[in-house]
Formats: structure tokens, C-alpha cells, sequence
């Protein structure tokens, strides 16, 4: 199911030679000099022109009075003139031969049926001279093969493999920073807006079919054609995932949504319901989703959905262990072999259970990664959660309120040991999660943002996460994804 | 019903003049010497007496080779030695008339019956001398007044009011270092353990009276006397808050929690409906419970469950009201006059309804306090929740990756001055807050940890979150507490 002609059309939006930014101006208040700004600033590798009829020079660039004034093809084109101006431009982009046009202009279907009536006016114009529309109402687009990032909220994200389609602005802003501030990095973004003519479904097709995108993130408020979305989601998670979370889940929400996007929001539960036949992971917040984004990016899929829980941390073992039965993962019982062989390291109270709690009594900081082999061998444990062995956030927050001397003392006590000691278990971790093969996500005790241990740990493909509850969603997911795939 | 012998019993544990530490020795990885270690480096101002026969200085501290050999009154006993020696120490202690001993040990009723047992025998000979005892398998006390940390845990957090009673040690950890560095402070903590003698009430019914105490946090495995808790429970909560996260709420971690502390989990649905008739605050995960805790300490109670969403961003109130709606709170109409004075200043395309979306085209960043004062005039409107004007984490992902002019440049765009106006905005913010008493929560776009501005806030009285999931559950619980203090 490759539609050829989407796909042409959009490598003008994703991978253009040019670009003209119509209503940017010297003024920084507005929305189409923020959109030049981040464009020059993003590096975009191609030809910039701001179009302005009062300047000749804008931002360093020249500007141009109109788009007839250009002698360059033009691929693309950012609207940011007031909505009652936005008909005339339209006509101007169609006059000179621009493929796609990003309309970031607000005033459109959100505002009611005077602005519904102004869209289809658009894209009557735009259809007739082969033109694409993107938005109206949206905040613009990001590209990292040709460093494009023309939009209006100055999204410039890190590189990557993750692609985003979004009817929000922020939500496409906020996805696509968090995700690569969390080491998640970007390989396109769009914002779809109100969607006149292009919708979020031609997106994601596009993105199915792009060798740089491995996993598609997609929020929607409200599907211009229901049918159409679930038939391509279909075709699409047979390639890749594609992690979906829905706004306007309630009446209130669907309400906010029409007069944000002019979307109708739909029932909540039916979408619910296609998503999963569709192979879609639903997520219910954007924290969520962005856990998941960094659980597909970094690990393979677990063969099943029993795990076995390690931590030398008793009530951490014991949420962790509720979190893991509510998402629907299995603990399964340790073998003989297993817990014969952690008895001979492990003081003789450790829980004899999964969860296996090493108790805080342990003094061979070493037996965490030995205890980590052990579970990893057993057959039927598919994924193991760890206790993440980076101790230097908890010291970070105590330390510095301590004297020198005490401090200096400290990295004799046991626990100031593990903190010397982390980079050693990190890389211990990672040597036994690829000698096994079996995926290997760890539990920080703290945000670990700071760590750099933390880092060393992702960096080798064992995600760590603050709590039980996203941990144990992440697992899950990816089991349902596997199932799905199978099935 | 304050117990009065409790309270004098348990001031010898919060408030004691002098400590010894059992079990300490000068290897470092030796539970007695972080206890040792944490105690000197939280800077106890009582007298600190290291136990140990072998030893005449450790960590710069005379040592003394046994209870009876120190002349000083000994308030608190902390024991670290294997738990085949405990019952001889806990003999020592009564015999030199210690008022508590803190059992760190493990190796009790959480192996199975001999622990048991064990139990039993220490508890008979604590209470044939009137020594009352923590533990055994605990982690250890904080208590900010004496400046007392002494804990295997190294857990030293920042002082305050909240006060802590947790079964299991690294919930105590976890839940007063986050808590401190979310900028709530900590007045005491205990970790209770197996609870062969003290159990988890009647460290609540200290707290209840204790003045220092404001808010208390609790985490219970299983309940020993689940009537006697409850009944506590019920006349704690008339005083203040009483945040409590079950562990063991599946059978899987009921499992893990019988061997971490020996305890019985218990039925979790009986556990939920009898925290709601004692109007505890029930939460589902430690995130949830420093969420909450945040709240209680700096907002005052909503009058209702009304909320208004102010934003700036469509998508993020789409998923703001839906995360509202789902937690029980409304999202009331504007009222004629809100709308009225809205349009005065705010741009024709704005959503006209609750939740308040200025758009992203508003090029007056005065617009969000002008709105938020015309917001909180409306009667009945209880609480609003707003965008943080507090914009920098967003621009410290980005601005570094960019060229020095560039970013001098970024400071003249509309963002950039957002980011230099952000400071005026917070102090309005915070005037309004005061001005019209009613609770005032802020969405961040990003982590704020690291935001000057988010700090002014917080200290002003506004909490920021960063999901509207976490909002929606704070002022749902607020109201659900108030609700509870009225009935």
C-alpha cells in the first residue's frame, strides 16, 4: 500500500531545495520572524527567502517583496500573513509553481463556520493549481536530513530515528524536544493543524514508508476520516511501530479540541477499541508516550511477558512487582537451578522469590551483576528489571551539604564504594543484556538526568526509568506489539 | 485521643540527648558504619557513642567496647550486629536503661517462622525492661531538630514539615530525598520495618501531635492491627493530611512484601474503601504521593472542584481538560462577563471557553496574567490551572546548539523576549494568587528543575508539575481531602 504520489508530493515538504517564509518582517513579535528565525537558526542546508514587501533585508537574508520576484524554483512556502490574506498568497504560491504550503495563519475552522468556509476556499485554490496544504493553524515543520526547522515555536530537536505528526503545535513541540532531551533524537516532525487539505493519515504514510523514520509518534484530537486513518495504521505497524495518544477523551476535551483544531473528537472508546486491532500502541498521556518512543528505540522486543525483578531495594521490589500484574506481565516462579545458584552468593535472608530482593545487607556490591547473569539464564524469564547500579544521583543531593573531610570519608563507607564502583556494573550490565539477549531495563532511584553513569547505561541499550508504573507500561506495550506482529 | 505515654516514649527516639551505635567498625561496608557514618555527617548535636570491642577510635570517635563501659544517660540504641546477637544486645540495652533501641538488623520474622520467633524473644525481653524498639529490619530514624540522620541509607534531607513512617527503608529514602529536592522539606522519618514492637500507628499518632508535623506520608506493606490503624487513622486526618501508598496491592506483591517484611498485605480493595471513611489520601504510586505532598504544602484547599485551564497552547489544554474531567473535577462555562473581558485584549480567535486557549498569535505576553485576573474573578471558579510562564528550560535545549549570534539575535524574536520577561510575569502571577485566595497550579512545558523562575514560583505558593495527569490527581485529592474535613 505505498502511495507513490504522497510520496513525491512530500519530499517537497520534507526535503526541499527552497523555502520562502511569506510574513516575516523586523518586528520579532510575530509569527512568521519567528518561523525565518528558526529556520536560519535550525542550519537549513537549502535556499531561505523572506518575503516582505517594505524590506529589502531581513534577519542578514535578503528579502523578497513577492514570490514572483524569486528567479529559483520553489518548493515550499510558510504562510504567515493574517487569515483574510492567506486566500490571495495561496494564489500567488500556485502562480510560481510551490509545491506545498505550510499555513501557520490562525482564524481558520477552529474559530467556527465563517473560518470553515475560508478553508475550503483555500484548498479549492490549491487543488486546482497541484498545490499541497499543510495546516492551516499549525506551527510548521522539522526535517533533519536537510537541518529544516521552519516553525513558529522554535523546535529544533537533536537528529534521529523517531518521526512526529501532531494536530497540536505544542504537543509536536513538546514531543519533540522532551523526546531528544532524553536522548530520543528526531527525524521529521510535522504540525497537520486543522488539516484542509493534508491529513494526518498522509503523514504517517509517508513516514511508513521512509527509510529514516523507525518509529512513528502521532497525537490526534479528532480524525477527519476514521476509516481511512485505521486502513492505513493497519498497513503501517506491520513496518513500524506507531504510538498514537488521543485528545479530547472526554466531552470537556473533545470541546477544547473543536476550537483548537475544528477536529471532531469521536468516541474515545471505539478508538480505543480499531487502535488495538490496527496494531496501534495507544498511549494515555505524553509522558507515556515519550517512555515508550525511548523503550522502542532502545530495546528489542520481549519474547513474552514474564520478568523477573532484581533490586537489593525490598519495597521498591514490591510496587515494582504490583506495577508488573496490573499492566498484565507474569513473574514467574524461580527454578531450582536459579535459586541454588543465588544462594551461593547471596546472604542466606535474601527473598528466595521473584521479585528478588538481594536485601541491603549484601557487602559485594559485585553481586548484582552476578545475580543479574543468573536470572537472565533462566529460560522463561523473557525480560528482566534491574535495580539501575548509578548510585551518584542520591550522593549528588546529600554531598555538597557535608564538609570536605566528611565527604572525603564518605567514599569509604559501603554506599560511597557503589559510587566509585558504578561505571564497572554499567558495563558489566550491558555485557550480560547482550550476551543474553533478552531485553534489560533498569530503575533509577532518582531522576537520573544528571548521571553520567545513566547515560553510559542507555547509550549501551538499557533504558532507566524514574518509576515502577512507566516500567512496567513499557514492557507491556512492547509484549502487545510482538503479539500483534505475531498474530 | 493523644496517648500520652507514646509521645514521651517516642521523643527519646525524634529527641534524644545521646546514641550509640552497635555494631559499628572501621570497615566501611558494614551496615554499623554507614549508620555511624550518616549519623556524624547529618550533624547530630547530641552525644554519639560508637560500640565496639575491638576498636578505641573509629571515624575520629572514642570507642566504647560496651554499653555498660559509657557513664552518659543512653537515649537511642541503633543495633547492627548479625540478628544471632541482637537478643544479647537488646539485654544490654535495658540493662543500662536505653529508652529505645532502632533494630537495623535483618534475618527476623521476614526468613519465616524461626525469625519469628526471634522476634518474640527480643520483644519480651524490650518489654520486661520498658525499652520500646524499632524494627527489626529497618533502616534507620531522621528526626531535623536534633539534626539526627541515622540511617544505613545515608539519608539526609533538606528540614521541614512533612514527616514520614514508612515499612520499608528504601521508600523512606526515596520518598524524603525527592521530596527535599522538590523543595518540600522533612521534620522526621522513620523506617519501621517488621514492627515486632512499634507499629506503623503509633509512629502516626506522634506525628499527629508532634507540632513540627504539618503533612505526614506514609507506606504500608500490611497492617498488623488493621482496626487500630483506621481508628487512628480517622482522628489523625481532623488534624492534617495523611498521604498513604499501599505496597502489596497484587498477590504477586503481597508475595514480595511477606519476605521483605514479614508483613500480610491484606485485601486491597477493603484497604481503599476504609482510607477513604478515615479520609486518608490514598495514592497509587510514590510519584503520586511527592506529587500530593507538594500540593498539601503549598496551596491552600480549593473550595470545589471547579477548575479553569488557562493556556496559551491548544493541544496541551485538550489533554489538561480531559485529564481533569477524568479526575472527577468540572470544568465550569465562562460567564458573560469573563468572555466580555476577554475579548478586550485577547485576539477574536481565541476558544471562548473553559478550557482558555489565548493561541499562540497573542503578541502581548501580558495577555496570560490579564487573563488569569479576569479568570479568578469569576465566583465560581475554585482553582485555575495555568500555563508556567516560566519558558527558559525550553530555550536552554535549544539556544546552546546555536551560533553566539544567533542566540543574540533569538533574545529579539517573541520568544526570546518571553524568556526576558518571564520574571515580571511570575511576580503577577503570584500577586493575582494572593490577591483572589484561591489555589493557583502551573503546567510546565518542560522539567523545570533547573529554572530560576520556577523556583519563584513554588516559593510564591504556585506548585509546578510537568504532566496535566499529575495536576488533575493533586487537585482532585485536595478537594477530595477537604470534602472529608467538612462532611
Amino acid at each position: 500500500m505505498v502511495d507513490s504520489d504522497i510520496i513525491s508530493e512530500l519530499d517537497f515538504l520534507f526535503h526541499p531545495k527552497s523555502i520562502a517564509v511569506i510574513g516575516a518582517s523586523r518586528s520579532f513579535a510575530k509569527t512568521g520572524s519567528m518561523t525565518l528565525f528558526s529556520t536560519i537558526a535550525g542550519g537549513f542546508t537549502g535556499k531561505i527567502f523572506p518575503i516582505n514587501p517594505k524590506e529589502s533585508k531581513i534577519m542578514g537574508l535578503d528579502a523578497y517583496p513577492n514570490l514572483s520576484s524569486i528567479s529559483d524554483d520553489l518548493d515550499l512556502a510558510m504562510i504567515c500573513v493574517p487569515s483574510s490574506k492567506v486566500p490571495g498568497v495561496i494564489e500567488e504560491c500556485v502562480d510560481c509553481g510551490v509545491k506545498v504550503s505550510v499555513i501557520i495563519s490562525s482564524g481558520f475552522g477552529e474559530i467556527g463556520e465563517d473560518g470553515k468556509e475560508k478553508e475550503s476556499e483555500i484548498v479549492e485554490i490549491a487543488r486546482r493549481g497541484k498545490m499541497r496544504l499543510v495546516g492551516p493553524n499549525c506551527m510548521g515543520v522539522g526535517s533533519a536530513d536537510p537541518s529544516l526547522y521552519s516553525s513558529m515555536n522554535f523546535t529544533i530537536p537533536m537528529p534521529g530515528n523517531v518521526s512526529i505528526v501532531s494536530q497540536s503545535g505544542t504537543i509536536t513541540t513538546l514531543s519533540a524536544l522532551e523526546s531528544s532531551d532524553k536522548g530520543v533524537g528526531i527525524s521529521k516532525y510535522i504540525s497537520s493543524g486543522n488539516e484542509a487539505d493534508l491529513h494526518i493519515e498522509d503523514f504517517i504514510t509517508y513516514f511508513a514508508d521512509d527509510p529514516e523514520t523507525k518509529l512513528i509518534l502521532a497525537f490526534i484530537e479528532g480524525l477527519r476520516d476514521g476509516r481511512r486513518f485505521f486502513e492505513v495504521a493497519k498497513e503501517v505497524t506491520k513496518k513500524k511501530p506507531l504510538i498514537v495518544l488521543k485528545g479530547g477523551k472526554t466531552k470537556e476535551g473533545a470541546g477544547a479540541a473543536s476550537s483548537h483544531t475544528g477536529s471532531l473528537a469521536g468516541s474515545y472508546a471505539l478508538f480505543d477499541a480499531m487502535s488495538r486491532q490496527a496494531g496501534i500502541s495507544h498511549v494515555s498521556s505524553l509522558k507515556e508516550m515519550t517512555d515508550l518512543s525511548k523503550a522502542f528505540s532502545l530495546l528489542s522486543l520481549p519474547k513474552g511477558r514474564k520478568v523477573a525483578i532484581v533490586s537489593a531495594q525490598g519495597g521498591l521490589g514490591v510496587l515494582m512487582a504490583d506495577a508488573c500484574v496490573k499492566s498484565g506481565l507474569e513473574l514467574p516462579d524461580l527454578s531450582n537451578e536459579t535459586i541454588e545458584a543465588l544462594n551461593q552468593f547471596l546472604p542466606y535472608f535474601w527473598s528466595h522469590r521473584n521479585p528478588i530482593d538481594l536485601t541491603a545487607g549484601i557487602n559485594d556490591f559485585g553481586a548484582l551483576s552476578k545475580t543479574l547473569e543468573v536470572v537472565l539464564k533462566q529460560p522463561d524469564i523473557q525480560s528482566v528489571i534491574c535495580l539501575a547500579p548509578s548510585f551518584s544521583p542520591m550522593f549528588s543531593r546529600v554531598l555538597p551539604r557535608m564538609s570536605g573531610g566528611m565527604q572525603k570519608m564518605f567514599k569509604s563507607t559501603g554506599i560511597g564504594m557503589m559510587e566509585r564502583m558504578e561505571k564497572h556494573f554499567v558495563s558489566d550490565f550491558i555485557k550480560l543484556k547482550d550476551k543474553y539477549q533478552k531485553p534489560v531495563i533498569a530503575i533509577g532511584l532518582f531522576s537520573q538526568s544528571e548521571s553520567e553513569s545513566a547515560k553510559m547505561l542507555e547509550d549501551g541499550g538499557i533504558p532507566i526509568y524514574e518509576t515502577p508504573e512507566q516500567i512496567a507500561s513499557v514492557i507491556s506495550n512492547l509484549s502487545t506489539y510482538r503479539e500483534y506482529l505475531e498474530a
